[in-house]
């Protein structure tokens, strides 16, 4: 059995809707970012870095959505989330998600966590009004010549389709117009028409 | 025959160190970012993000360090440094490689390119302040819970080693005292003596 440790409205749900795609057999515990949960003694002894997800599985426990969401690929691997038997193919699907987490979740992250880099208030609120700007700028790279259609990598369904969904959740909310960006909001529409996609959202937006 | 486009004292070292672990044939391009050749029309074609590294195969181009270490692993296998037959070990490497870029590079990041985040040079300057914290909270996790000995993942040297070690480099210039971190010190003096390592630094810092 695998235990997935999300939080509402974070970067898990890419997971979530992973393990939903391949019909693993999962359970979830839900964190509480409100209560500040993610840093208690109990999941500080889970995920010693204090952010979600965490996926608890018979071997130990895996942090960082790339790394899960391969895993999850090549523990179900009928499922065909990742081109496991091309190198190259490969690379670009993990370039696609290393892209997404280390610039375009950090972009958005300065808009509610810019306490990581700066303790000035005004220097937060600086961050904040730059979200819009550096959140499309990754949007313009995507939109212009990183994703294919009807899916990320084209006609296979990937890895990368969770994720670049889940991140494309927080357009609104983080000031971008999902309008300039035609390809990336109808891959989120195709994406919200998916059975495991509305699964997860019902438990993590419960 | 694979190229690497690198800049010196950037994350493109780690490629550099492993392209020379497995005995790669490869060529290497300069970026001079003093020049700003990074965002030269030349450069954007072959990485539209402007950044380094990028890798220029026979079958297309690569560019963000944790793909491309994987590729590099994956295309030697006899240098065996990634644990490819082994799903969860492989995410135990690659979590740890996810880290680095997304957490460790961006605290470190807030020192030199603020003006990713924010316009302000008084909200830039309070993040240049933050960076001992912040990049020090990440090698304590490290520290504490992430590193083995010899290597990062115990006996087996991995795609994990350049990376760490590149990122090592950084410790003093941001302002991290080494010596709160002995085993991540005791990691890059060990790394410093492979010959791997000391052709890559040869070229990059020359």
């Amino acid at each position: 059995m695998i235990t997935l440790f999300y939080a509402a409205h974070t970067c898990s749900l890419a997971s979530h809707i992973a393990l939903e795609d391949v019909g693993a057999d999962y359970a979830t515990v839900r964190i509480d970012f409100a209560a500040n949960q993610q840093r208690s003694p109990e999941y500080l002894a889970v995920n010693p870095k204090g952010r979600v997800p965490a996926l608890v599985t018979e071997r130990g426990i895996l942090t960082e959505t790339p790394a899960m969401l391969v895993f999850i690929a090549q523990m179900f691997p009928d499922a065909r989330l990742a081109p496991l038997d091309d190198a190259f193919v490969f690379a670009q699907v993990q370039a696609f998600n290393s892209f997404l987490c280390s610039t375009l979740h950090v972009a958005h992250s300065h808009r509610m966590r810019g306490n990581r880099w700066a303790d000035d208030p005004a220097a937060i609120s600086a961050m904040q009004r730059k979200v819009p700007d550096s959140v499309s700028a990754c949007y313009r790279l995507i939109e212009d010549g990183m994703l294919g259609t009807p899916w990320v990598m084209g006609d296979r369904y990937t890895i990368c389709d969770p994720y670049l969904f889940t991140m494309a959740q927080w357009l609104e909310q983080d000031g971008v117009d999902p309008a300039q960006f035609p390809k990336v909001l109808a891959h989120r529409d195709r994406m919200a028409e998916r059975p495991a996609v509305q699964k997860a959202i019902a438990v993590e937006f419960a």
